[in-house]
């Protein structure tokens, strides 16, 4: 029988709401068997909308039967003072932490709303969307041009995460991340593709237990040469020799998520985010 | 004269820190003209490397000549009861939300380590994946097929933000978004591309200030007609003609960012997040 899931949990934000989830699905992941109704309520940036919010959670309340966890970020006290008003447990971001930072810095804080992702004409923001648009356009060795201005190269075997990685990376920290598959004419010549040979400091690696690698390309190409099992273990072999005769430091996808593999590869490549 | 910086922050996590950076940055937009030195301390998992990272913060601390301030989302109490040591203004995210949270849960957290960002056996995860290929597969127009798969799928002109925005939708929100853009075809015809029609419940419209979409599209192509502001007002006038005349809706992606432009959408379009 599965449990109903009678409580809720409202992320409240004035901006994206984006802050809040993260925080509340941290915050959740400590509580093993706990589920919760997530129910997230962005741009909560006037008075009417903070009104018709406390009716959403007012009217949730009644309906579960039990008071609902709202986790907010908003910044402005009068928008707080609504949503407290609630019969819920409400924990605020900024009131906890603001305080003390305030006296550590001794600046007032502004309390200005709806800042945190909105800021589209700082430099950040455009290196970030540039990262972007250089990373798609240096997708799966699809171009040897503008590799130098790459600030990572990533190289692997066909489907060890080099796509979703790279993106990450361009989209969080705003890195400029090319990737270049390895291929079985590359273990032929057991040689690196040609473009890389000139950016050797920039490659890192990426492997994967053969294993899982049959499984992804047996969902994507079920049943051929390219999935196979023998070969995927031929591809990673070849693959993981290839880059120790390199000297290209690497890492095993298998099972870390592209979050996890990023942070890795910033910390073992000493990059540091471009953007924040 | 650039003022220096002389005072650090610190984000530390056991896992990949994105939570407690994504906290500070949040934090940090509340205090205009106050700018830190941003340290990111991910994988801090074990009693030595919280050491490590103690003497780090300490050997700041006298490098900068004023303490730190700390934001950590670690939860293993004997791991923060090591950092808690630095003299540093220590702000423990965990440590001030769990304890509320097990009161009205009632339920003990489990304090285990590096679970935010970590879990890849989980639907949800592949989901995200799949997500972030099917989008991927289906950006600009480049396909008509599978198009029924789409959660949304993004219309405007070319450089309105449609890329960059279906990207984050799926990575963010595990969204399947294609994209197609608007060319000056369509509308000579004034009728959506074919493939479009039978998806209308799924269209969503970006559009941009023709002097924005002059000034981004003049970056690649520079004193192109492409990129002539005459020719990117005639592309967005006609465009947005052409959504009114569709019934679709759509949002000005001038001065939003992609994390507010996606969360809009999802309102709009009255997604539901499909992963956590």
């Amino acid at each position: 029988m599965i449990q109903p899931i009678p409580r809720s949990i409202f992320f409240i934000s004035d901006g994206t709401g984006i802050t809040a989830e993260t925080m509340g699905h941290s915050l959740l992941t400590q509580f093993e068997g706990v589920r919760l109704k997530q129910v997230r309520v962005p741009f909560v940036n006037t008075q009417e909308k903070a009104q018709e919010c406390l009716a959403h959670i007012q009217a949730v309340t009644r309906q579960d039967g039990v008071r609902p966890i709202v986790l907010s970020t908003l910044v402005d006290p009068q928008l707080n003072a609504i949503i407290n008003e609630a019969d819920a447990l409400c924990l605020n971001f900024f009131d906890t932490f603001i305080r003390p930072l305030e006296v550590e810095l001794g600046v007032k804080a502004i309390h200005r709303i709806g800042r945190t992702h909105g800021d589209t004409d700082s430099n950040d923001y455009k290196q970030r969307i540039e990262a972007i648009n250089y990373t798609l356009a240096h997708d799966d060795g699809v171009t040897n041009q503008g590799l130098a201005e790459a600030d990572v190269i990533l190289v692997g075997v066909s489907r060890c995460g080099k796509t979703p990685t790279s993106l990450y990376l361009a989209m969080q920290f705003g890195i400029k991340a090319a990737n270049f598959p390895l291929i079985p004419e590359d273990f032929e010549r057991m040689h690196l593709p040609e473009a890389l040979t000139t950016h050797r400091s920039k490659l890192f690696g990426l492997t994967i237990q053969p294993e899982r690698l049959h499984q992804i390309r047996s969902e994507r190409r079920p049943n051929s040469k390219y999935a196979a099992l023998e070969n995927c273990r031929y591809e990673v072999r070849e693959a993981e020799k290839m880059m120790r005769i390199a000297g290209i430091h690497w890492l095993d996808s298998s099972t870390k998520s592209i979050e996890e593999i990023s942070t890795t590869i910033m910390q073992e490549v000493k990059l540091d985010r471009v953007t924040y």
